[in-house]
């Protein structure tokens, strides 16, 4: 299978995660990528390293001043006196005035979502790498590949057009679908990471040419809180196309199957030609975050499940952490397409 | 002058403060409650413990589901496993959903603005307290008092119906102007504070019977970032009665005079009867946040330019850190009456 990955993509290793009030080092760590490429390369993957397709498609999805602020604040903060190696926000707008303040920490408030998001000096760096290599898998399907994977990390589920969050920076799984649309097809993004892809429904959140679903634990009690609720259904135009099925915590495979039928109808009536496959592997049973608790064989049903549909799948990584079961995580999905 | 403070005030001692990415004790710290006593009694104050008047006065400010939060999450947070000995949001919700989380952190991200307002087990206690004191202050002037002081520590101007920030849990400015509106006043706030009073006009925004007023530092490159700025003018039926007078950083003595001229004609004109003062002394040229420059004689040029207006004042104390100049520009202000 096709698998796309840029060395500049190691280069981002956050130290911040303010977590109930206490600063512990990342869970997401550059140490992800060796795992994940030996777990994807012992189920078949031959990686290359992604062409530089530009800034465009990213900016079709990621506001401008976004893309400004992630690419000059580190330095711009780190000329502030006293400021920590890397920019972690300390105010968040309860509601956005019409203003957009000039200060190295006001922005930072503005654009990064929770305090699980820092930028340090190669953030832009390896986040654009990483959306170069969901570019690339979604050039690969566009070709004719049935599958590509793309080993994305930073992930990018929980980033929003404007809005860092939940170690994320830039939306690759919603860049890979804005350019699976401008090559002519009609995608959808399953999302089956643990947690809900808040960021990829928002950007979506008001459109009807992109179908958004997402299995998640219950947000009422897991991160995102505020978003993967099953009344959110779209606004405006895209109104019924932003499908939440949020599972209660803990649920195992037997759960989880009927909720993967129920993604995989509305996907089918949505006139889908490809689906781009938000990647978590954290929905496992020993994942520290206790969302979920699928087993082994479990993402082997989920991959095989995938390929009964028929349709072309742009394999896009997103969270799974560091463990004993990660690369075996991915190998037992890799293996079932 | 009649003064206010209650001992339980001083019950709440953050530890906590995020800022610019770097953990540090916070600088809202119980010391200031002798220093700002002692100077106010040099200037004449006399203190007396404020009545309980009870909670309906800060629940006609204050949601109830903000009220429940305050009074319960130390304990609820305290039961996490692992989770800090102080309440810090590390997840900020980006726009409401019509959902309210069940878990603590997402609670705390709900209603904790920023990394500046951590609560610890006598959190609640001491903001309702400081509550009174503003309750009490309000009261001597319903009852014919010219002026009177409310020690309020913890202070409240950054504290919304429903969400606490930078330092602030319970608005005592709102509360004391809704105790005078209750009482047959049309009250005014000006908050004189170097920091935008962001909550208190976030509290009435919508209504035209309290007129919100506030000078302070250009919140372009300075907190609260996001309000404060002059195009805010209120909305719907509040819309004229919000009056924001942001300055230039460094702005001293000679630049503040027109502003406050400009603030008091517009209290003249909303047909004011009595006056909220929002104490803070952090405008001054010693201040470490550098957002003003006023002088210590500048504080007494101010408190006689109120004076002059005849208005009955209810003083509630906001910022001001511990200097070798807090003291002094609290009996300077309170020597101008």
């Amino acid at each position: 299978m096709h698998a796309y990955l840029s060395t500049a993509q190691s280069d981002h290793a956050p130290q911040t995660f303010l977590h109930q009030g206490v600063l512990k080092p990342s869970p997401e760590a550059p140490e992800r990528i060796g795992i994940l490429k030996d777990a994807a390369q012992a189920a078949g993957c031959s990686f290359t390293a992604p062409p530089d397709a530009g800034l465009a498609p990213i900016a079709a999805v990621h506001s401008s001043e976004y893309i400004t602020f992630l690419r000059t604040i580190h330095a711009r903060w780190s000329a502030l006196d006293g400021a920590a190696p890397e920019v972690v926000p300390n105010i968040h707008p309860r509601a956005r005035a019409d203003s957009y303040p000039s200060s190295p920490v006001g922005q930072a408030g503005y654009h990064q979502a929770d305090t699980a998001c820092p930028i340090g000096p190669h953030t832009w760096n390896a986040a654009y790498a990483s959306a170069q290599s969901a570019i690339a898998a979604a050039d690969a399907v566009t070709s004719g590949a049935p599958h590509a994977y793309a080993l994305c990390r930073p992930p990018g589920h929980h980033a929003y057009t404007d809005q860092a969050g939940g170690f994320c920076f830039l939306n690759n799984s919603a860049i890979a679908a804005q350019r699976l649309l401008a090559a002519g097809h009609r995608p959808a993004i399953l999302d089956i990471d643990v947690h809900h892809g808040n960021g990829t429904q928002g950007i979506f959140y008001d459109r009807a040419d992109v179908l958004t679903v997402s299995i998640h634990a219950d947000p009422a009690d897991f991160y995102p809180f505020f978003w993967g609720h099953a009344q959110e259904r779209g606004a405006g135009p895209g109104l019924g196309a932003n499908l939440n099925l949020p599972l209660p915590r803990l649920t195992g495979d037997e759960g989880y199957a009927p909720a993967l039928d129920a993604a995989l109808a509305r996907i089918s009536d949505f006139g889908t030609t490809a689906l781009v496959v938000a990647l978590g592997l954290d929905a496992h049973e020993a994942d520290p975050f206790k969302g979920l608790a699928l087993t082994t064989p479990g993402f082997t049903r989920i991959a095989r499940t995938l390929t009964g549909t028929g349709l072309p799948l742009v394999l896009v990584q997103e969270g799974g952490y560091v463990s004993d079961h990660l690369g075996t995580n991915l190998s037992a999905f890799l293996s079932g397409l």
